[in-house]
C-alpha cells in the first residue's frame, strides 16, 4: 500500500533492527535487574514488541501482527538471546545504541500512523498510534520494572520526535503522498531524537 | 438508542466534563510529579480516558470511541495545557473537583453499563465494565506513578459508587427503563459519592 | 472442538478450580496489603481471570470469555469472598494452595494454546499465548501492587513450566492428538511445576 517494494523491504528491515536493538536493550535491563532467562525474554518483548502491539490492540483490527508475523518474536527472542550471553555494554554499545534507537523511534512512528491512516481513522489518532507505537514498549517495560516512565520526563527530547514524526507522515500522506511520507517521516524523527541528545534539548518542566 | 436527543446532548456535556476535570487532575498530579509537557498529556490522557478505553478494548467491538470520536482526545489535551499553564490549586479547586469528579464517576459508570448492554453483553459485564469505565483510568494513572491504585483501599467509597451506579442502571434498563436509568444511575452514583466523601463512609478493611 | 463431553466437562473443573484458588490467593494478598473489599475483589479478578483476559484481548476474536461465561467472574468473586471472610493461611493451605496453582498453570496454559491455534494462529503465538494466559494474570496483580512480577526471576520453574506445558499441546496437537495434547501438556506442566518446587529447581540468572 505504502510506497514500492524497495521501499516495504527496506521499512522492514529498520523496523526489525529497531526490535531487535530494542529487545536487545530489555535485556541489558534485566540483566542489571538479575532476571532469569525469562525475565529477559519477558523484557526483550516488552521493549521491543510493546508498542506496535498495544497500537494494534487499540486498533481492533485483528491480532497484532507481532503475534502472527514470526520474525518479530524471533527477533526478540534473538535479541534476549544476545544480551544474555554476551555482556552488552562499552564504547561501541554506547555509540550505536543511540542511532539505531533513534532510527527505530522514527521507523515505528511512521509505520504507526500509516497503518491507523490505512485502517480508515483520522489524523489526531494517526498521531497518537504513531507515537504509542514507538515509545509504548518502553513503558510497558518501565512500569513493570515499578520504574516511572522515562518518557514522562527528565530526559532529551524523546516522545516529542516520535509526535513529529507522525505528524509529517499524517501531513504528507493526507495530501497525497504517502511514500515521501513514510521516509521523511522517519528521517524527521530520528533526525531530530538525535540532535536532541547531542546538544541536550529537552522540554520545559512545569 | 438512550433517550431523546437533550437527554443524549446532556450527557455528552456531562461526559466530556468529566474527562476535562479527570484530565487537569492528571496534570495536577503531573507537576506534583514535575513532569514535562508529554507527561502532562500522558497523565491527562490516562486519567480522562483510560476507563472508556480499557472498556472499549474489553468489549472488542471496534476502535474506542475514545480515538475516533475528536472530542475526547481534545478535551483531554486541553485539560492537560490548563494545568500545565494555570497551577490548577485553592478553595475553589478543592471545592469544585469533587463534585465534578463525582458527577463524572456516576455518568461513566451509566454511560458504561449502558454501551455493555447495548453490545449485546449481560447484567454481570454490563456492572463490571460499567465500574471499570468509571475507575480505570485513575487506577491506570497510578499504576504507571508506582502508586497502589487509591480505589483498592482507605478511601471513602468510589468504587462502590460506580458499581450502585452500573447496578441501577442495568436493573432499570433491562426492565424497559433505559434513559430513565441513565439519568437515576448517574444520581445514584454521583450522589452516594458525594455524601460518603462528606460523612467518610468507607468500606471496612478486612 | 478439543476432546470428548467428559473430557471438556473435566477441564472446566479444573480450569474454574484454578480460577477459584488464584483469586483466593488474590485475596490473600489484599488481606496482607490491608485492602477494602473492592480491593480483595478487583485483586481476586485479576489473579484468576487476568491471564485469560489478556489472552483473548490479543486474540482479537471477541469479548474475552471471562466476561461472557458468567461462571468465571462469580468463581473469582466467590475466591475474594472467601479470603475476605476466612483468614486463608495455615499449613492445609500451605499443603493444597501449591498442587492447585500447578494444575491451573498446566491447564491454562494447555487451554490457551489450545484456543490459539483454535483461532487460526500458528504455533509461534500459540505457544506464547499459552504462557500468557497462566501467568499474566499473576503478572498484572503483581504490577498493580508495586511488586516485580514473581515469573521474570528468582523463584523455582513456572513460566517455563507453562512454556513447557503449551509446547507439548502444541506439538501434539499439530500432529492430530488434541485431545490427547490436552491431557499431556496439563500433566507435563502441573508435574514440572509440582517437582520444581518440590527440588528447587530455578533458572540461571545471567
Amino acid at each position: 500500500m505504502y510506497g514500492s517494494g524497495h521501499l516495504t523491504e527496506l521499512f522492514r528491515v529498520l523496523d526489525l533492527t529497531g526490535v531487535l536493538a530494542n529487545a536487545t536493550l530489555g535485556g541489558v535491563i534485566a540483566r542489571a535487574e538479575k532476571l532469569d532467562p525469562f525475565g529477559f525474554a519477558t523484557l526483550a518483548v516488552l521493549s521491543g514488541l510493546g508498542g506496535g502491539i498495544i497500537r494494534d490492540v487499540l486498533l481492533q483490527h485483528g491480532t497484532p501482527v507481532a503475534l502472527t508475523d514470526y520474525a518479530y518474536l524471533l527477533t526478540a527472542l534473538v535479541g534476549a538471546a544476545i544480551s544474555f550471553v554476551i555482556r552488552v555494554q562499552g564504547r561501541a554499545w554506547d555509540r550505536v545504541w543511540p542511532i539505531i534507537d533513534a532510527v527505530a523511534l522514527g521507523t515505528w512512528a511512521a509505520a504507526g500512523a500509516a497503518k491507523t491512516l490505512a485502517a480508515g481513522l483520522g489524523w489526531l489518532p494517526a498521531v497518537l498510534l504513531g507515537m504509542i507505537t514507538a515509545v509504548g514498549g518502553g513503558v510497558v517495560r518501565d512500569v513493570v520494572l515499578r520504574r516511572i516512565p522515562g518518557v514522562l520526563g527528565g530526559n532529551t527530547l524523546y516522545a516529542t520526535c516520535a509526535l513529529g514524526a507522525a505528524g509529517v507522515l499524517v501531513l504528507l500522506s493526507t495530501n497525497g503522498h504517502p511514500t515521501v511520507g513514510l521516509v521523511a517521516a522517519t528521517i524527521f524523527g530520528a533526525g531530530l531524537c538525535i540532535i536532541a541528545r547531542w546538544r541536550g534539548w529537552m522540554l520545559p518542566s512545569a
